[in-house]
């Protein structure tokens, strides 16, 4: 993956801004397929291996999506899976939205630092490193995390835009650089998560316009939020989804009016794994996000992309059905931090394994299926 | 769990042999509840970890359920998870419900010896060892595994009892023995697994007896065969069913005949994993009859289990309704060999870290939410 060369970019959403600057909009490479030999060869390969054809259901699946994603049959474990935590706070977590200050922001940035965050536990069990990025912390951290700081905090967007016009900019480039980086250095899967106070406000706003729906079908009550911050909550997205509504087929204006700097970084990131042909495994509501506006900044990049899990939130399932993604875990997971999709990466790597590392039928001297039964059928009736 | 004594034992359920023979009954210990201390402290310290209570969904459940098991709290990382697949073959296969001979069951056992089978790849990516026993193989196979062999296949069952009453005997026995011996060995955690041509239809009947529901209910297609043989299942589950209902009551007879060497192994197998406090992942549609009929011989041994996946044998899904379990995962797999239990343990082990290794809000200095509402609520609003 590192070894492809960018192409030209011939994908420019923004060529003629909409928001009247001359700031020019960015440009992606195009999206490639992944490889379709690879893909064929995996599954005829699970059809020789010493079980049933079919009978590890969606593991099979998977590991032909790695196959295909990689280029390579059988593929390969994972070297160096990483992810990218995209830290940033938001001017409407002021109105009441969340039930934390967003100096709670900064604290638990300083936590996935120190190692003590869920997203640390979690990415050690399944052998990924942790990056954090700040992107628009409301306050000072540490440089080494700060260097594609955009701002502090993200505008109010019940009643301002989230960023400028040349912020939006910068954060979804710095995006793309982040991914840059990764893949440069030997990263073979991405994750992307997100930490930030009031968060989920502007991601149910972007998953609100680009699904078409009203606020109330996509705020839930995943943080356990009482009844009035619920409505404090709808009411800020119907008002920013008034001006998000408008600028909807241009992805980096939306970004700047209902997105924030955290999000769009997620979104030029996304993207860009896609252009390097870097598997990614999607986090939940906030990610998705990011991720619908990925897929309009790099058309196709969808398929670069596979579904860690089902957050509970309903924006979140509203992001699967939009771009078509089966969750690979369904466990009532609302955290956040990359925490659901690093969750599903040591059953990926389950998936990797069997397609690597399973005898075949050949190998193992075993009996086919009797003449007179459909192919396909168990060697063992272990239908379990 | 391996210092816990064996208490004396306090249930007979064939005290009165039910088939006329001066043959004892099994006696199994106690089942005693997990530790209730444990499980407190481990729903107290989720709630103190930095992240929204509760937002880990169903990883906390799981991580607060082996706190419970181990008697501690946080748990430990389990040290020597073990995989033991109980094969045998069955004399129905001969009725064409399978659509492979049954020489495949001994082949797969090699397999399973040479490393080459997908419970080896997927116990490798877990790590967890594999044993594999030979209770009823129509064949001879490597003397280390033949030493609880009970017979060269069971009965046809649907004309005959699949066991004697003393093969029976023998039978439970050993999967008791073999309990003992991998807890004796240190093992923390159990998965059975199965292996052999056939061996859903005896599970079919032993659900559908204890479920009380037709066979129809009871048989998928799960290994994907055709219609003809369907129905020759179908039937041959009919005709045992039959005999099976009558001695519903008595889980040592009803093994007998409608089980077969390797299904009433694997019962005693679990009822002793449980009598020692040893927690277990089950498998799918042949451990789970297995597991029905283990919590009759040894009454809340299911307190010790927790469902590793849902096969798409319906059957399965029956399982899981009776004995009021929610599996972990949900991927379309039937492959049997104690593959979906050992699927599912890599997520049981991110759950055992979570508890294990994140940081309190107090010692991360982190604020706790604003005084105006509820517990329980995001500090991060990453209600992802």
């Amino acid at each position: 993956m590192s070894t492809v060369p960018d192409p030209q970019p011939v994908h420019t959403p923004s060529a003629e801004p909409a928001d009247g600057t001359d700031r020019p909009g960015i440009e992606f490479g195009v999206v490639r397929p992944p490889d379709e030999q690879a893909h064929r060869q995996a599954v005829a390969r699970h059809d020789g291996l010493t079980k049933p054809a079919g009978s590890l259901g969606r593991l099979e699946e998977l590991g032909v999506w790695v196959a295909a994603r990689q280029g390579t049959c059988p593929p390969r474990p994972f070297d160096r899976p990483r992810v990218v935590v995209f830290a940033g706070d938001h001017g409407i977590a002021t109105n009441g939205v969340s039930a934390y200050p967003s100096e709670v922001t900064a604290q638990m940035v300083e936590n996935i630092l120190t190692g003590g965050a869920a997203v640390n536990a979690l990415a050690a069990n399944a052998g990924a490193g942790v990056r954090v990025v700040d992107m628009a912390v409301d306050g000072e951290t540490n440089r080494t995390i700060s260097a594609h700081k955009v701002r502090k905090s993200s505008g109010s967007l019940n009643v301002e835009d989230a960023l400028t016009a040349q912020q939006a900019h910068e954060a979804v480039t710095a995006g793309r650089a982040l991914a840059d980086e990764e893949v440069d250095s030997g990263a073979d899967l991405l994750i992307a998560g997100d930490m930030g106070i009031g968060n989920t406000t502007p991601a149910a706003t972007l998953i609100a316009a680009l699904t078409e729906n009203e606020p109330v079908a996509v705020v839930g009550r995943g943080t356990g939020i009482d009844d009035a911050a619920w409505m404090r909550k709808t009411a800020a997205i119907r008002d920013a989804l008034r001006r998000a509504r408008k600028v909807v087929d241009d992805p980096l204006v939306l970004l700047r009016t209902a997105g924030g700097a955290d999000i769009a970084a997620m979104a030029g990131f996304l993207a860009q794994a896609s252009v390097r042909r870097t598997p990614v495994i999607l986090d939940g509501v906030v990610v998705g996000s990011a991720a619908m506006v990925a897929e309009e900044l790099a058309p196709g990049a969808t398929q670069w992309w596979m579904a860690g899990h089902r957050s509970v939130e309903p924006g979140a399932t509203l992001v699967l059905e939009h771009l078509d993604l089966r969750p690979v875990l369904d466990l009532d997971m609302r955290l956040g931090e990359g925490s659901g999709a690093v969750s599903a990466l040591p059953v990926v790597n389950a998936a990797i394994r069997v397609l690597a590392e399973m005898a075949s039928f050949a190998e193992a001297g075993i009996a086919g299926p009797t003449a007179d039964e459909a192919a396909g059928v168990s060697p063992t009736d272990a239908a379990d």
